[in-house]
C-alpha cells in the first residue's frame, strides 16, 4: 500500500509556481488546517466552471474528467433555478409538515427494489455512512463491521474508523475487519463469488472469536478506493448471504455508484443482482448541494426511529430537497443513464485501442462512467508503477484534462467524468492520455 | 429527567387534524423514517417564509422566536443573491486553489481571539463537533470527555455517544464523564466557579482510575440542553484550567451560541471569558446552508492535519463559502449584534413584567437572544411544570406564535428569534406568552 496519504498532490519546492498562485497558497496555509492538500503537483486555480469545463483565472479551460459530485455539470443552470427559487420561498426544517420533502422522498424510493421503502436525510456521504453504521449496530445489537481493505467510507470518527485506506495514522475500530477483494488477488471469475464467501466468512468468525457478533458488511459496489475492482458482476453473492447468516445487515455505500454513474443501474449494487438492508447517497445527490440519504428497509430503520432520538438540523431541508429534485427530474427526463451507456461505451473501446497502440495500461475496467486504468509497463514494480501513474494524471493536468490515481499502490488511473460527457469531450479526454503514455513510456 | 424523547411533539391521535395535514402525515409516515418527528402537539405546516415569518398553506402567519438557523432571517434575499450567483460562477472544492474560501477563512478567524487562527470547514455542526472530539483525541492520545449531564452536542456516532441528552436508548462512550452546573444544582453564583472545577476534577480523577486520560471537556457555552443555566459568567475558568492541567483540549461547542445570539459578543464563549482550543460552528453560519467550521489554535489543528488524511467533499466548497460570507457580511454591517442587546434588553424587562403580573414563571435567564424561561407555579412538581411548559408552548403555537422547551425537565421554554428580531415581534411575543400563561394559570 502507498505510505503517501495522497501522492497526487503539491509539495513545497517540489515546482516553481507563477507569484499568483504562490501568494494564494501562503494565504492558505496560514489560515486553512494542515489537513487541506491541494491537487496535483502543481496546483490547479479555479475561477469559473461550465458543464464539463472549469477555467482558471486566465481564461485556460480544463475538462473535468474526474468530478462525480457534478454529475449533471458545472454550474448546471436548471438546477440553480430551482435551488434558487425555493430559497425564495422556504426554507424549512423536517420537524414541520412540508409536501416537497415527502414528494422528493417519494420519487427518491421509486427509483430502488421495492424493499427500500424508507429514507432518513443527512447533508453528506459521510452523515449517510455514519447514520447506516448507528442503524445496523441498534437493529442488530452487535458492533462488527467488515468492509474491503482499501476501503475509504468517509470523515467521522466511527467512518474513518472502518476506512483502511485512511493509512496507519488513523485507528481502525477494533471491531473491524477487513476482506480481499477477488480481482486484486488474482482469482479467475468463475471462483470468484465462492473466494470473496470464504473471505467475508472467516471475517465473522474472527470477529465470533472475540466474542463479536456483526452488525454490517459495507461496501462501495464501485469499490473506487480499492481500484475499481468491480468484477465480476454477482461476485457479492455468497458474503451477502453468510453476513445475513449471521445477522449481521448488508449496506451499500453509493455515494459514488449511485445516481446512474454505472449506467445499466441507477444504483451500483444493482449490478450485482442484490437487495441491501441500508443504502446510503452522498456526492452527487444535489449536483453540490450538501445533500446525502439513508434509503433501507423498513424493519432497521424503524427500529432505530422508534428507540434513538435522531434529528439531523439541515437535512432534508427544504432547499436541499427541491435542489435534489431538480437532479432526479433532469437524469429521469433526459434520458441521462442512456447516455453513459453510450458515452462510456466509446470511452471504453478508445482506451482499448489506446492499450494497443502503446504501452503502459495494463488493464481497463469500468461500470458506465467510472473507470479504473491500470498503468505500468510489463514488468514494473510497484514504485515504478506509481511513478508512472503520477506522471500521466500530471501530464495531462498540464495538458488541460482532469483525472487522478486510486488504488492499494495509487497506480489506477481514477476516471469519472460528469455524467453529461458527451463524444467531443471522451474525444479529447483519449488524445490527451494518449500523448501522456506516448511521451512517459518512450522515456 | 423526561423520559420523552420529544415531549412537544404530534402524537397520532392525541388531536384531530385537519384532511390535508392527515393525508400529508400519511404519505410522510409512509416514506420517512420514524425518527422523523413533527413538532407540537398540533404540527405546523409551512409552505413560504419571510423575515421574522412563516406561513401555512391558508396564509395564517407564525412568528418565529424559535428557529436560530435563519438568524437573519428567513429567504434572506441578500444571502439568497449571494449564494446564487457562486452558484452560477463555480461550485469547486478546496483541493483547487480558488480564493473565496481564503478570503472567507481569514475573515472568520478575524471574529476570534488571535490564539484561534487555523480553520478546517464542515457541512453540519454535528460535522464539528465530530472532527473536534478526532482531533483532540489524536493531538492528546488520550480518549476520555468531559459534558454536562444534559449535553447535546449532535447526531454522528461518536458525538450522540458524548450527547446525555440523547436518553438511555442512545449508549454513552465508556470514556464520557458528566457534570454537574452550579445553577441547577441550587450552588450560589459565588460558589459557582468552585463548585464546578470541583465536578470537572473529579471526573478527571474518575476517568484517570480507569486509565483514561482526558482528550478535551466539551461544553455549549449557553448550555441549551441543559436548560440556559449560563450563569454566573465565568465559573467556567476553574475547570478549564484542570483540564489543562491534566492534558485535554478545551472545546466550545458554539453551534447554538456562535455568531452574535448571545449579543455582547460574537462567539459565546468570550462572555466567560476563556479562549477555548477547538470552536466548533454550525447552524446560523450559512443561514440556512449547510456549512459548519473548526476553528483552532494551530497545535492540535496541525498535528491533527499532518498525521491523519481528512478531507471533506461538500465543506468549503465555494457556494457554501459565498454563502456564509454573505452572512458575516451582514452580522458586521448591519451592527446586528447592537440590534441582538437592544432588542434583548426590551424581551427580557417585558418578561420580568409578565412574571410579576401573571403566574407561571419561575425564573428568566438569557444571554442577548437566546432565553431560557422556567415555566410552573409555587411547589408545582416536576411532571406539573412539564405538563404547563408543553400547554404554553402549545397555547401560543395555535396563537401563532413558535417556540419550544428545553432542560432536563423540559420545563423550561427555549426562546431563540432570528437575531433580525424588532420591537414589534417582542410586543406580539409577549402578547402571546401572557395570555397563554393567563390561561393556564387561572384553570
Amino acid at each position: 500500500m502507498s505510505t503517501d496519504l495522497m501522492p497526487n498532490r503539491y509539495r513545497p519546492g517540489e515546482v516553481s509556481l507563477p507569484e499568483r498562485e504562490a501568494a494564494l497558497i501562503a494565504r492558505r496555509d496560514a489560515v486553512l488546517g494542515a489537513s487541506y492538500r491541494l491537487q496535483y503537483r502543481k496546483p490547479v486555480h479555479f475561477v469559473r466552471g461550465e458543464g464539463m469545463w472549469l477555467y482558471d483565472p486566465d481564461g485556460k479551460p480544463y475538462l473535468d474528467f474526474y468530478n462525480n459530485v457534478p454529475s449533471l455539470g458545472h454550474c448546471n443552470a436548471e438546477i440553480n433555478a430551482a435551488m434558487a427559487a425555493q430559497a425564495a420561498r422556504l426554507s424549512a426544517n423536517t420537524r414541520y409538515l412540508e409536501p416537497r420533502v415527502v414528494e422528493y422522498a417519494e420519487r427518491l424510493v421509486d427509483t430502488f427494489p421495492a424493499e427500500l421503502d424508507r429514507v432518513i436525510f443527512t447533508c453528506t456521504g459521510s452523515e449517510s455512512n455514519d447514520l447506516a453504521l448507528r442503524i445496523a449496530r441498534l437493529a442488530t445489537g452487535n458492533e462488527g463491521v467488515i468492509v474491503s481493505a482499501y476501503a475509504y467510507h468517509g470523515t467521522s470518527a466511527a467512518v474513518a474508523a472502518v476506512s483502511p485506506n485512511l493509512g496507519d495514522a488513523v485507528n481502525l475500530s477494533p471491531s473491524v475487519r477487513i476482506v480481499n477483494l477477488p480481482g486484486p488477488s488474482g482469482i479467475p471469475d468463475e471462483q470468484a463469488n465462492e473466494f470473496f464467501e470464504a473471505e467475508v466468512r472467516a471475517a465473522i468468525h474472527d470477529l465470533r472469536r472475540r466474542g463479536i457478533g456483526i452488525a454490517a458488511f459495507m461496501f462501495d459496489s464501485i469499490f473506487s478506493s480499492d481500484g475499481v475492482w468491480i468484477d465480476p458482476p454477482g461476485f457479492l453473492n455468497g458474503a451477502v448471504a453468510a453476513v445475513r447468516e449471521a445477522g449481521g445487515l448488508v449496506i451499500a455505500d453509493e455515494v459514488q455508484p449511485g445516481f446512474g454513474r454505472t449506467g445499466a443501474h441507477f444504483w451500483g449494487f444493482a449490478r450485482h443482482d442484490i437487495v441491501p438492508d441500508l443504502v446510503t447517497l452522498g456526492k452527487p445527490m444535489g449536483n453540490g448541494f450538501p445533500i446525502g440519504a439513508v434509503v433501507g428497509r423498513r424493519g432497521p430503520v424503524e427500529t432505530f426511529g422508534v428507540t434513538a432520538r435522531y434529528s439531523n438540523t439541515f437535512a432534508g431541508n427544504t432547499v436541499g430537497i427541491a435542489t435534489a429534485d431538480a437532479v432526479l427530474t433532469i437524469l429521469q427526463r433526459d434520458r441521462i443513464l442512456d447516455n453513459v451507456l453510450t458515452v462510456s461505451e466509446t470511452l471504453r473501446k478508445g482506451l482499448e485501442q489506446i492499450a494497443s497502440r502503446t504501452g503502459g495500461i495494463l488493464g481497463i475496467r469500468n461500470a458506465g462512467l467510472f473507470f479504473g486504468i491500470d498503468i505500468g509497463m510489463g514488468a514494473s514494480l510497484p514504485a515504478e508503477r506509481r511513478a508512472m501513474a503520477l506522471d500521466v494524471v500530471n501530464a495531462m493536468r498540464d495538458n488541460g484534462v482532469l483525472i487522478s490515481t486510486t488504488g492499494a499502490n495509487e497506480d489506477v488511473l481514477k476516471v469519472r467524468p460528469p455524467l453529461v460527457c458527451q463524444d467531443e469531450h471522451v474525444q479529447l479526454f483519449l488524445r490527451s492520455l494518449e500523448d501522456a503514455l506516448r511521451i512517459i513510456t518512450s522515456r
